[in-house]
């Protein structure tokens, strides 16, 4: 029986453990702790940063893939150099790790960025917002998500304490800059690929952010067919081919106000973007990602109904937990589907989400707002 | 966080952990031994007949449920007597662990079941074949499954060693001997019955057996529009209500050649019949068992696509596993769900089987045949 093994115990990791189970594969999860929301298939508990634990966990297990992108580089590359499969491995993971080598693969790739530039200092800074309009976003290329380490400007030294401290770790260092995007909405490609070569890529989906954060997904995007869709998708293909990415990944996109598609960012792993498809697509990107980094055949990836939506259950209740709220919430809706990461409510925090599908997407978000709004 | 426990650890109970991860519920299991299908659930190794085993496991949940309906009455009294919430509880399991038992209580209840009788001696049985053309089928009791503890006689004396045996086990007892019933074919009614009321059932099912094995299903049944979707929905209430079913379970119906529905078994559990529900319903039984056991709402039952079909894997492959077809069976079948059981392969022994959903039956029944004669 194939063995997965999974580095980190976070809610990706838990939510691959169910197509692990149909599928007959042994999914082993390293866990940072003890009680993470994959801790049902934790055989191992140690800090990811450290090689011999990984080595060690390694050693336990077929392949080696992740929850977060969050391993270095070096802890990599000892795993590679081993002789583990890693999937994705760390060429491809080091454009999800470093924002500005991402533009600059993207950018020599000749796909479609904002445009950017790596800024040492304020006045390169100050000069790149002078260029573009007097405002401009300014990123730490490392550790940033859920819209933490992106500030929108319009003065250089609303990021000073940035730069200090991209001195003071003494790796010197750079902040991308960007334009600021007029964008008409963003859109994700949630996208697969087999170790071999073979791509199968889902509808492209509409998302929505709330403070930086994903809180609905509307699949597929309205108004997507044809033109957008395939932009969207040759994207992903060229990204993917591009950066030799392996298994599931996503690609965030601007649809600008003159219609064109520009990559935002890019996660190489099961994407909130794509939580819709448990519920709403013939293969789940759970179950896609499993069989991509074992190298099987990719499985069908079109919707099950017309519409699928997805909406983030953040925070959770003010008081008790998501599943104090099934007796009320299920009642009252018997199609939709819950899905409860089993973590401790807290402002903001992604503690589950609702998938609902059905015939016109009017009614679908209709149903799954109202269902959110029980756990809310 | 609320805790499921399962006794018994075969794929019954391995195919409730993803609902159990999706829904955020806790689910533990009393394995028989180690290494079992729902291994990864167990939190306990013991043997499911001793009171202090399952007692103790007992502690560590908020309701015990089954993988299986042979947990002695004794220790299913004394769990009620400790005040352990279970599901489906003594009183109605004693139905599905006697054959005569549930005979009695069904014809009591007026429902439709085949012409029965309790024989003590080869006279009473020879008597009730000459009065039934000739032919008639002898059940044992207790511990039959997948045709095992049935044959089709026409001489009492076929059976004698389950006279000797019923005489030898000190208990008296008797066989059962029903009529060999002239059916078209054989249907079956999945439900779900919270134990404050509430029932749901889905579409009833038509299910191929193979010697004595359920081997293919189809849903809904062919024909079954109307008439004998209600007739059917109908018993499964008033076996429900008539005999106190918490839980999933299964109706498993004849329909005869003069257009009858009478019952033929009764399984209290999540059942083979209704595998389909996985990826062709709106709510999986396994999912609908976690909610109707936690007495939480029932999800919908409706069908996701017209039609859904399930074959059993039954033995496997002579050499390897089913996870060595893999690269074979999905190249060819993107759409079809693999549900495998990681057991070892074995002559007639079900390991897994194969969902298939879709829009016309022919089509559908070709895909999933296809797909399983990879796993042959």
């Amino acid at each position: 029986m194939p063995v997965v093994g999974v580095i980190g115990a976070g809610q990706l990791a838990r939510m691959m453990i169910p197509p692990a189970i149909n599928l007959g594969l042994d999914i082993r999860v390293l866990a940072e702790q003890e009680n993470m929301a994959a801790s049902l298939a934790a055989t191992q508990v140690g800090d990811y940063r450290d090689v011999d634990t990984v080595l060690e966990f390694a050693k336990t297990v077929d392949v080696i893939t992740f929850d977060h992108e969050h391993v270095p580089q070096p802890v990599l590359r000892a795993l590679v150099d081993a002789g583990h499969a890693v999937h994705p491995g760390p060429d491809a993971l080091r454009y999800a790790q470093d924002k500005i080598d991402m533009r600059e693969k993207l950018s020599e790739l000749g796909l479609p960025v904002p445009d950017w530039a790596r800024v040492e200092t304020e006045d390169d800074l100050q000069k790149f917002i002078a260029e573009h309009g007097g405002r401009a976003v300014v990123k730490t290329p490392r550790g940033g998500y859920d819209g933490k380490g992106v500030r929108v400007v319009s003065e250089a030294h609303e990021v000073t304490d940035w730069f200090t401290a991209l001195n003071e770790d003494g790796r010197g260092g750079a902040l991308l800059v960007e334009e600021l995007v007029e964008f008409r909405r963003e859109l994700a490609q949630l996208t697969a690929r087999r170790p071999s070569g073979p791509i199968a890529v889902w509808p492209v989906v509409e998302t929505v952010q709330k403070n930086g954060v994903c809180a609905e997904v509307f699949a597929p995007a309205p108004q997507s067919a044809g033109r957008v869709a395939e932009v969207a998708a040759q994207i992903a293909v060229d990204i993917a081919e591009g950066l030799g990415v392996t298994g599931v990944f996503a690609v965030e996109l601007f649809e600008t106000t003159d219609d064109r598609l520009l990559v935002n960012e890019l996660a190489m792993r099961p994407h909130n973007s794509g939580h819709w498809t448990q519920d709403g697509s013939t293969t789940s990107q759970f179950e896609q990602h499993l069989r991509a980094v074992l190298d099987l055949p990719l499985g069908a990836t079109g919707l099950r109904d017309e519409v699928a939506v997805m909406i983030n259950i953040l925070g959770g209740p003010a008081e008790g937990t998501v599943a104090d709220r099934y007796p009320a919430a299920l009642e009252k809706h018997p199609t939709v589907k819950v899905h409860n990461y089993a973590k401790q409510p807290r402002p903001g925090r992604k503690i589950g989400h609702i998938n609902a599908t059905g015939e016109t997407l009017d009614d679908v978000v209709f149903e799954a707002r109202e269902a959110a709004s029980h756990f809310e």
